[in-house]
């Protein structure tokens, strides 16, 4: 966030640029453009590109798919890697050691400096329902390891994990993988929360998460999952069908300071969840994501962090996208009931 | 929004919940629930399903498929109907006199009453890309006639109006319509909007969206289409590729005061620019929408009503639901050079 100056000089290939109105942020990344033509190619076209891709998996085979190193590499006792986390090769955000802001007539943006990595699971296809918990606990701590590695780089302010499963949740590669993205900005939905837990905690004089999480202790309308130090329940103003967070039941703003055994803990409670939702649900996509305290320097005592899994249930089209208005044909009572129910 | 209770007191079939860190709202509209494990039917079951459906159009034949009577018909002087609007059969919102307001531990939600109505051409396939600019026109006369019906109902506080045109897009039904929902809250998008632009007039003493226009227009560098009324630009920071906003170019905060002439080139504008993704980029699904000032009976001197068109270029994945910054993989400039260049 270092230079300032009135024009563009060079071309980056990721920009950063704010919407005028609304001051939100919006990423231009380039570096893996298509042409304008090859955006609505046909259908049969975009069928057989995939299919050359299935040939040879991008991530059981990182180094002869041209992968950048490892970052990380988890292995077992016989020395097999079980996770590995490498660069993205088709990064939306690209690693510098400066940001040039620049201006143009009204606008403002700056250089898309940051991080783009990817967390990988051994297995081609077993999702992370599949997985036992401690598989699970070893993403837990990837996904620690790399935000500490990132969160005091002087270019991150937030650092964005999440996971998408099935195309239509946007994974374009079948091989179960999370992303870690590190941005130089606070990103819009994490400051409406931010804010939001502020202001309550100025009128009430306590957590917002926390107020919700005793709430649904007591009653268990929405509860899908609970053990000593997590609880999982479908929000009681649910965005989509089946939406479920994940969240620690005492207070605690910030992820990357989970203890070692917490992660068994958080690990069991997502994998529990994410069991339910493939075999109660059929195996539907679904992304999820962790809204965690920036680490932008700031203290954030009123935060509580959190995962949510928000399972593909339906596109969200003109209404909402206009709007920010979702709507769900469930009620998340009735989501977590079913959810709830003992398992096949 | 008159009754204020402590409990809620009947089962109303849509309700709008609000999420107690943000404040935004949600609609949980189960009139057109589905059983939970209907959800994910298997992909066969869902196509089976929709062939049915294509069988008998609801939009060609609304009487035969027990559409509600019609609020508004438009007829050519043979006396054939060539627009009409009915209220939609599954409504998001229902109509009603009084909104319960309820509580629910922290939680704060009410009845979900508003209205849906949908607006049908009367041709099967053509797009509005592919009508003529008096048919276009009469689509604007309808949005406008709907809007000033109902902008007054004491339930109703902000009109959304939007088209979902093919799958991908949220369409479920394929003959071209277009949507209008009046609920008695103010959306956070549109909130986000209003906001900025008062504290855009405030610091620089004028209208956020003027500022654009004037710097669109004197550079040309992302204009689409223009003509005397109105100009259409893919917006600095488009949010996905070939995004596309048509505004006025003078000073205008609502819709719904457009006069006879300006509607004439706005749908000149609208259907130019629909016209062009329709041929340029093969028929890509699309959303559009208006965004306008509300009609909660406040003045909003320093908001620009405009329309946004969103082609559906990628899906909306982890990274953007997290965090609200959307990636986009082509500059807004090479964007608007290619929709610009002379039409095949």
């Amino acid at each position: 966030m270092e230079t300032k100056s009135k024009e563009k000089k060079t071309k980056y290939p990721s920009e950063l640029r704010q919407d005028l109105v609304t001051g939100d942020w919006v990423v231009i990344a380039t570096g893996r453009s298509k042409r304008p033509e090859d955006f609505f190619a046909e259908r049969e076209e975009i069928e057989r590109i995939e299919k050359d891709e299935d040939k040879k998996c991008f991530f059981c085979f990182p180094e002869e798919t041209g992968q950048e190193k490892d970052v990380l590499i988890y292995a077992n006792s016989e020395g097999d890697w079980s996770l590995r986390v490498f660069p993205n090769k088709y990064p939306a955000l690209l690693r510098g050691k400066k940001i040039n802001h620049w201006e143009e007539g009204p606008y403002f943006a700056m250089d898309g400096v940051g991080y783009h990595e990817l967390v990988v699971t051994r297995d081609h296809e077993k999702s992370i329902g599949q997985l036992d918990v401690l598989a699970v606990a070893e993403i837990i701590d990837a996904y620690q390891d790399r935000y500490i590695s990132l969160m005091n780089k002087k270019s991150v302010n937030y650092i964005d994990i999440f996971h998408n499963h099935g195309k239509s949740a946007g994974a374009s590669i079948v091989h179960p993988h999370s992303q870690l993205v590190a941005i130089p900005v606070i990103s819009p939905y994490v400051k409406a929360e931010l804010d939001g837990a502020e202001i309550y905690y100025r009128q009430n004089k306590q957590c917002v998460y926390c107020a919700m999480i005793s709430w649904e202790k007591e009653k268990k309308l929405r509860v899908v999952f609970e053990n000593d130090e997590y609880l999982a329940f479908c929000p009681f103003s649910s965005r989509v069908a089946f939406e479920v967070w994940v969240i620690p039941k005492k207070h605690k703003p910030y992820f990357e300071r989970t203890g070692k055994e917490e992660k068994i803990k958080v690990a069991e409670a997502l994998q529990g969840v994410l069991e339910k939702i493939y075999k109660r649900l059929n195996n539907p996509d679904y992304n999820f994501y962790i809204h965690t305290s920036p680490c932008d320097g700031k203290d954030y005592p009123h935060f509580h962090w959190h995962i949510e899994i928000l399972p593909k249930t339906s596109v969200w089209a003109g209404f909402e996208l206009s709007t920010g208005v979702e709507i769900s044909t469930i009620e998340p009572e009735e989501s977590a009931r079913y959810l709830r129910e003992k398992m096949l």
